[in-house]
């Protein structure tokens, strides 16, 4: 039991490999991600944790040494899905480093006086059906479980069905106020997803604030046609008026500071060479410091799209996928937290993260752990295995603090 | 033997239906093109001609009752798969009135003096492995076998494997100099792709030339990241630079009139709503009368859009994938068939087909039916049943002209 947190995440590296774009695709569900608990699920075992998936696929991991009934438990954990072509540490770093947490716990001689729990949440990236904090958002009921059901994966598989053969019971998929009632503070750590740390030259940070965020689904509507007999002028074609978008997504986003709005899914229906497509579905995701001002930027993309798209005789629709407001975390759980890390510098981010979504029922906090190269969401997110220890170190000292 | 040209087309109408896409998705090797082909030698088998399919994947069905040593054969046919969500008649129509025709010569009582073949090309649309007229190029010796062999699917399949599974011998593919010594005429008949019949009011034309086309793979580079943490001016995002991109390939083509250029496919790597893509697939379709107009469109869009990518801190190359020249189809061959059909127009056609390829080697001609909504490679492609008729009386009228 004395792995460093590099030499825990070292054990996972094989696991979900995408040879195709580099790094890691460790989807819900897939044979990587279900590995990946399984191997969770039994480090939680090995430490004498109490391990169980409850409906909505969580894992939780109990230390509760004194036999305290399962109410105001610090919890700690994070996700082990991944984003297509992902990095080592969005998700894994968090689950390596609670796990890390609890062995240094250990080697410390401290007997938890509340429940303690690993906890480990599906489908954060939604990058399998589209709606990111899947896991946290049915725990909570900010997502109904008939809407999730219904999501369908790339491949046209429902949720539903893909949770079934994960060995889920979908009657059992949805809010669960009876795991919710027994957290008494969740505290996840995350690698950082930006340059913050660098700039500050710190190691470890706790979160001041979580940047609101949405998905839109656009779909650009033209007229399927030969790309070889159909003259420029007869052309209604949406890939062209698709561009337009993305290009008044830029131009928006450029006019309100501190907007961040990005397409990184772009498919073209039927997506042939020789073919003028019929319909682009793209993806527009939105992030704001002020979620009025988020509200403002999608208004104006879809007013100056529907005006970009109709020189091309083209139209356009925006179908929100998924809303979350900015979250300031539980400012009394975040001066504990702080009080634990004296000179831990306070860092507001832009990513969404499951303990947002537990932040509107529970008292939730984080803590990032520097990235070296500042990127994210790619195989070049980085953490020195020096810097990965510091951040167990710190959500050790933090756990302390809480269940001391 | 005594179905219409509708008639056989409609006992194909439930092979290969897209759900998603709508129309039919038949590419190269699926069960659905398997099946097709597997109904096309049935058809011949029962027409008593003579189906054997060669190293290449194309079917020859011959009719030579004179039993003439297979040279100078008049051969008619077209191919069976389709472009993702294509229409019911590009490539079946050939291969259904190809059928018809022969029916119509029995019932005129017609004896063959020369050989007379049905072929069916394997590949046509490229929508697979990318090359356009793959049967047809491999047969003439256009694409070298290794390169062809090379080609991956989507999904990563080499045409090598891909062949392998559907009973093909690698070892058997590539030129086929003994294959192509047996034709002395080619006649493909086809769906018209664009509006030339619907403004001539006539239901059947003669191919006068086939226009030069090619397809170039575009990649466009920049610096993948997380879309909530990285702010505008820290990125390098190739869909905004390959949406600038796909706009200079529309404004070049606009400015060199005639010239058809499209953007059908376009693949954001790793193509995750919640990131900055790295890399940015796209597919460039150029087709003009004058090939020097091609080659010189093609380089503008090159260097215009370095340019327009520069100010994203991005990167373009492009790669020609394949070049067709523009194709006069042999005058000779061409003249007989007018003469076989009076009234007949001559019309050019932006489509790329398997006879503009074998024009190289072979006296090759084409016929194109009309299609009344003018649009191709969609679901909304249509021939009415009574102009489908018409065309295969006429590739009898053709036919029998050839080998009488």
């Amino acid at each position: 039991m004395s792995d460093t947190t590099a030499g825990l995440l070292s054990q996972i590296a094989g696991t979900g490999r995408d040879e195709v774009r580099g790094g890691f695709s460790r989807p819900v569900f897939s044979a990587a991600e279900r590995e990946l608990l399984e191997w969770a699920r039994e480090q939680c075992t090995r430490r004498g944790l109490d391990a169980e998936v409850d409906g909505n696929g969580v894992l939780w991991a109990w230390w509760n040494p004194a036999g305290h009934s399962l109410v105001d438990a610090v919890v700690t954990g994070s996700h082990l899905d991944s984003v297509p072509g992902g990095g080592a540490f969005d998700g894994p770093l968090g689950v390596a480093s609670a796990l890390r947490a609890v062995d240094l716990l250990r080697e410390r001689d401290v007997v938890p006086a509340r429940p303690l729990a690993v906890a480990v949440f599906p489908e954060e990236e939604g990058s399998r059906f589209g709606i990111a904090c899947l896991g946290s958002r049915l725990l909570t009921g900010a997502l109904p479980a008939e809407r999730a059901l219904a999501l369908r994966d790339p491949d046209g598989t429902t949720f539903a069905d893909a949770a079934r053969r994960a060995g889920l019971s979908p009657d059992r998929i949805g809010r669960d106020d009876a795991a919710l009632a027994r957290i008494g503070a969740f505290v996840e750590l995350h690698v950082e997803q930006g340059r913050g740390l660098i700039d500050l030259g710190a190691p470890v940070a706790v979160a001041s604030s979580m940047i609101g965020h949405g998905r839109w689904r656009i779909t650009v509507r033209g007229q399927g046609n030969h790309a070889g007999t159909t003259l420029l002028a007869d052309r209604r074609d949406p890939v062209v008026a698709a561009a337009q978008v993305v290009l008044v997504v830029r131009a928006v986003a450029a006019e309100h500071p501190d907007t961040r709005a990005t397409v990184g899914r772009f498919q073209p229906v039927p997506g042939g060479t020789n073919v003028i497509a019929s319909r682009v579905d793209l993806w527009l995701d939105v992030r704001h410091p002020v979620d009025a001002v988020t509200a403002q930027v999608v208004e104006e993309i879809a007013r100056r799209a529907a005006d970009a798209v109709a020189g091309e005789g083209c139209t356009v629709e925006l179908h929100e996928e998924s809303s979350s407001p900015t979250v300031a975390f539980d400012a009394a759980l975040r001066d504990r937290v702080s009080g634990a890390l004296p000179g831990a510098p306070l860092l507001a981010t832009g990513a969404g993260h499951d303990a947002g979504i537990l932040a509107e029922r529970v008292p939730s906090a984080m803590l990032f752990v520097r990235n070296p190269t500042g990127i994210s969401h790619s195989p070049e997110e980085h953490v020195e295995d020096d810097d990965a220890e510091r951040g167990s170190v710190a959500l050790a000292d933090v756990l302390q603090s809480l269940v001391g």
